[in-house]
Order: C-alpha cells, then sequence, then structure tokens
C-alpha cells in the first residue's frame, strides 16, 4: 500500500471541507465543524491546509453571533484552476475554469486533423492551452481533454471513426509531457458534452445526449453521473439502426442513425454547402424535407435507447439544437408515438457549440474538488 | 428513525456472518471472526441468534488445530425458505428453493389468465404454492413473484401488455394477504429470468438476456444486478424499432422487434399452429426461412443495445434458446457485422422455460440472506 489509511482519510476530509464551502460559501470554521461533525481543531488544520494550497480564501473577519470573530472560508478564485482541451475534427479549444465554476478564458481555432498525425493536433492544442491560460492568469493543476473517439481508463484514445490515423494514441501520457508532468485526463467529447448539459444546461438527473456533429455522438447521465458502460464506451446512439437496409456506415453496419442524420447525410439531402446554409434555409422545401426526415430517425432511434434504459428525458445538441423547432417537432412526433407508455421530456440544448470543451475544464476542475492534494503548476 | 444505529449494525453483521458462510461452509466461529474483523464474542453472539431464527446449524465438532473443538456451522437446508411463484399468460408456476439455493420442489400447470380478473390468477398461484411448499416441507419466509409486466417499487404491476385486465394491481398486497402477512416482492419475469442467467446459468457479469416468449422480455444485468434504469422499467428490447415502417405494435408503435420476432410473428411466418411444430419442423423451408429473418431482426435490436449500453454478450432465452443453432446463427451474422468493433459472446441460455421461476424463487432466498432478521411463518 502506498497510501495509509490515516492519509485517505486526511484526503477524505479535506475533499469533504472543500466541497462544503464550494456549495455553501461563504462559511467560518464554526458551520464547517457543525455540517461536517469533525472537531474544531481538525476543521482548522484541515483548512490550514487548503489555505496554503490555494483552494481557498478567507475573507476579513466579520462579527457573528454575541462578539465573537468567524473568518468566512471560499473557494479561491485565484487558485488551481482547471483546463479543458477539446481536438476535434476539424479544430482545437481551450478553456480555463476556476474553483469557483467560473469559465476565465476560453478559446476555439480552425485545425484540420482528418489526414494528419495526432501529435499535429495535440501540439496545436497545446500551444493553444499556453494562449488561453496566460489570458486567464490562473496557475492550472489538471487537465481534461475532449475527443471524438473512444478512450480507454488508461487515456489512451483507442480509435476515432473520423480521425483515421488515431490509433491507440497514448493521449494522457503525450500531452503531460507537453504540460511538464501536469495530470491529463481524457473523456469522450459525447460524454463531457452531456455532463454539461447536467452541471449548467439545466438538464435533469437522468437522460441522453444526443450530439448533431460530423458524427451522432451521444451521452447518458444516470442519476447525475455519467453512464460509461462495462467497457467505459456506451452511448453510441449514432450507431443505432434505424433502417437495416439502409447506407453502409463506417462502422461496419449498414443504416446505422448516422448515416440518416448526420451532418453528411443532412447537407446531402438538403442539398446544402454547409450547416451555416442549413440552418439559415431550412424554411425552404427540400432543407425542411431534410430535417423533418433526420428527425423522424432521431426519433426512431431514441425511442429504442428510451425502451431499453428507461430514460425520461432526451436533450439534443450539437447541430440539432441549432436546428431549433422544426427538428424538435418532428423528434417528438416520432418518439411520442412510439413510446406511449412514458412520458419523456425532449428539449434541445442551450450551451451552444462549446458543451464538450466546457464541460472538460470543469471536469478538470471538480477532480481538484474531489481530490484538494494534487500540485500545483 | 425506526431502527437506531445499534439495530443497523446488528443487521449488518447478521447479514455479514450469514454471507460468509453461504459462501464458504463450514466455517467455525473462530474462522468468522477472521475473515469478518469481529471480536470472538460477536461473532459467537450473532452466530446464537442465526441458529435460533434457524438460518444456521451447527455440524458435530470436530478437531481442528492442536486438540481446539470446533463446531462448524453451515447454512441450514431446513431453514427459512424462499418461495418463487410465476405469473404468466397462461400459466402459474411455484418453486421452493432453501437457504443454500437448492431447489427443493416446482412445479408450474396451465391457467389462463388472459382475459380474467387478477385475482383468479393470484389465488390459482397462491393455491400451487401451498402445494409446493408443502411438498418441500420447509417453512417458507419470502416471496417474489414473476409478472409479465411492468412493476413499481410498491408491489404494483402497473400494466402487462397480454393481460389487459391488469392495470395497477397491488400484487405485493393482496398476495400477502393470501399468505397471512408474508412479505412478497414482485420483479418483471424479463429481469429475473436474466438473473437467473447470471446467478445459475453462466452468464458473465454483464449481458443482455433476450427471451422469445408471448412478448420479447429483455433483462439487463451490469456488474452482476440488475439494471432496472431510472423508473425501474428498462430492459424493454420488445420495443426497439427494427423496421420504422413495420406493422403495428401493442405499445402504439411500428416494427418493434416483438412484432418481427416475436412467438406470435415467427408462428405466423413459420406457417405452424405451435411452438412444438416451430421446433420440431425447424429444418423445413418456410420455418427456417421464419427463423433466420427473426434471426436477423434480434441482431439488429441486439447490435443498437450493445452500441448503446456497450455490452459485452448477449443471452437468448426462452423460445430463442429451444430454437437453437439455426437461430444462433442468424443473430450472430448480423449482429456481429454491426459492432465491427466490439467482440460480442452470444449464447443460448441453458436453464430452460424455468429461469423466471428459479430467479424469483433465488431472489426471495437472497433477500433473507441480506437481511436474516425476517420473521419465519
Amino acid at each position: 500500500m502506498t497510501a495509509s489509511r490515516g492519509v485517505d482519510m486526511r484526503r477524505q476530509n479535506l475533499a469533504l471541507v472543500l466541497g462544503e464551502v464550494a456549495d455553501r460559501e461563504p462559511l467560518s470554521r464554526a458551520q464547517l465543524a457543525q455540517r461536517t461533525g469533525l472537531t474544531r481543531s481538525t476543521v482548522s488544520s484541515l483548512v490550514e491546509q487548503l489555505l496554503l494550497g490555494g483552494f481557498l480564501t478567507e475573507l476579513g473577519a466579520t462579527a457573528s453571533g454575541p462578539g465573537r470573530p468567524a473568518n468566512p472560508l471560499q473557494l479561491n478564485r485565484s487558485g488551481p484552476a482547471g483546463l479543458g482541451l477539446e481536438v476535434g475534427v476539424d479544430h482545437v479549444g481551450a478553456c480555463v475554469v476556476d474553483l469557483a465554476g467560473q469559465v476565465r478564458a476560453q478559446q476555439t481555432a480552425p485545425s484540420q486533423h482528418r489526414d494528419r498525425e495526432p501529435a499535429v493536433a495535440l501540439e496545436r492544442a497545446a500551444a493553444l492551452a499556453v494562449e488561453v491560460t496566460a489570458q486567464a492568469g490562473l496557475g492550472v493543476a489538471a487537465v481534461t481533454v475532449a475527443l471524438p473517439g473512444v478512450v480507454g481508463h488508461d487515456g489512451v484514445l483507442q480509435r476515432a471513426p473520423n480521425l483515421p490515423r488515431w490509433a491507440d494514441v497514448a493521449v494522457s501520457d503525450q500531452l503531460s509531457n507537453l504540460f511538464d508532468g501536469l495530470p491529463v485526463s481524457v473523456g469522450n467529447e459525447a460524454d463531457l458534452a452531456a455532463l454539461a448539459e447536467r452541471w449548467f444546461g439545466g438538464a435533469p438527473a437522468d437522460f441522453l445526449h444526443v450530439s448533431g456533429e460530423i458524427g451522432v455522438g451521444g451521452g447518458i447521465v444516470l442519476d447525475g453521473q455519467l453512464f460509461a458502460g462495462p467497457g467505459g464506451r456506451a452511448g453510441e446512439i449514432g450507431h443505432v439502426v434505424v433502417d437495416p437496409d439502409g447506407p453502409p456506415c463506417s462502422c461496419g453496419g449498414r443504416g446505422c442513425l448516422e448515416q440518416a442524420a448526420g451532418q453528411e447525410a443532412l447537407l446531402r439531402a438538403a442539398d446544402v454547402p454547409d450547416v451555416a446554409a442549413l440552418v439559415a434555409r431550412g424554411g425552404e422545401p427540400r432543407p425542411a424535407a431534410a430535417i423533418a426526415t433526420a428527425g423522424r430517425a432521431l426519433g426512431v432511434a431514441l425511442a429504442g435507447a428510451v425502451n431499453l434504459l428507461d430514460l425520461p428525458a432526451v436533450v439534443l445538441g450539437g447541430l440539432y439544437a441549432r436546428l431549433g423547432a422544426p427538428l424538435l417537432e418532428a423528434v417528438t412526433v416520432e418518439l411520442s408515438g412510439r413510446v406511449a407508455a412514458r412520458p419523456v421530456q425532449i428539449r434541445l440544448s442551450t450551451l451552444g457549440a462549446d458543451g464538450a470543451l466546457r464541460g472538460a475544464a470543469t471536469a478538470a476542475v471538480r477532480e481538484q474538488l474531489r481530490d484538494p492534494t494534487v500540485r500545483v503548476v
């Protein structure tokens, strides 16, 4: 064993105290002792460590009760921050979020990765990260990267359908090297976008997030937590079959949702050159018909997911959120007719295109709050 | 609070000791103290209570080590048993399992329930239960009922597609009255059949069990536990869409798996009068084609489930297990082609038709082992 029981207990208690402050700041030491059930002297010692680590700051002493001074504590907005990175098929993004969950700086930039070596994209993302971190003026203590593919628990991107040269890429290790040893976690972009919907998009505790992109991404949240499945790769609604004899798919199957409602299929059916044109001309007959057809396919796939997982809510994100009411209506009609016995809330995401990126940065911050002993670089 | 912390702790420790004996019997008190980390006097007191409750028996003293006597303990095969009941569309079943998990008596009997009041079926099941319990010669302490419909946490059968007169039936309460207050749990038959596959059918820790019956039942097991979903109704693969424009389904949708691979669809497509004929004549052209078509539909629906839940294994039960290799082959070809990047184990159930019933009885026994303070009637 590398950590003794006492050390583990100390870490747990640090996280407990920090979590209380995060939920209810400002709090005095006395209030913390009351809320946590720890003794005042233990709380004082834990708070001391959290102050030294830069996680908390102490406000000026104020009077509380009959003459006793209290020094309320709050999260340190200048403390160790979380860095979120996104490596997409055609862009990179970086976002710095402070301990209180506020975005302090954020940028995305076009960057074509489809037929290039992974190192190109990772170096581009790292360069943007340096820029954004400098802009935020905070020290970053943890990094989470959103990736458009299957990631393992070991920080490896196993495969990415739309990044054919990425196979078993040790993204965590490579980025950690670029960042002088900073801890780097990786996550699937659709999973992180789903968590973002839960954390600051108003989504309920149980839902499926389906996002229209070049692929169709899906993330499942159950009881407020990501449902990753036995192998960590759950949520791939893009490869649920909506037309058994439909067109071949990159996954090896036929008639997957992605072939009926992915970005390329939508643009082709609508006969428009890009997403901006699809959104702008959504009322014209051919784009409108394409959106309705995609909506029905989404409804069919979502009906299966709702019946299998017993989900009470669905959030439509990415391209789907931009297509708005016409898509929502088509999905709702199809889905509701197929899950008659289960009321399902169907809504559009309000987060916009940067959900995955903000989810990644927030995940990095939450990791800090769970284990406030990580070093600050 | 109705239970103090001390009482809760005592219950936990009773279950801990009983669980150790269940896993590794026979065990001496000294071995129990060592395994549980409890003191010998605590173990002795807990064992005393478990002996009095009839959960354990003591074997004759044997020598262990240098001359010290030990009285090995084992589960009491004559102790409080579990009763499983099954109320199907056209049959009832009862099964008594002893504390060690052995079936001690079991019967099923035809009984038509489709257009009759729920009370008829429940009284029929209760009568059979009395008969089977007498045959087993054991006292029953807990009952679990397998039902072909949606059950709530409150012991109510909310609806059952093939039992139209059953709507919001308080099955637990009604049966508990018939059984003089005995605790009665209810479960979905497909869920209990899935658990049975895990407990004694050799299924892995993560899988989906799909069972061909009058409906198509599904149960999802993750990490060895039933995955019930946010509302307790997960696993309904019978209403995953395999043909968006297919025939209307009892659920209100169209082209659900049940319409393509349910018993009625199979018999109609094969042009045979019943399941026995389908099994006997499976090699003839029309039945063979019907089985292949149903297998492909199953493969399509299962591909969606595997992609959504990231499942490494699938078990085909009920009618599907009876159809054997030809069905397995059709499912395997279709499913494997659609989940190329995920190796999926596909197998036939070996449990036969009584999986749900045995699952129900075993669930009742396991409930006893988890909380060995329930009274024995």
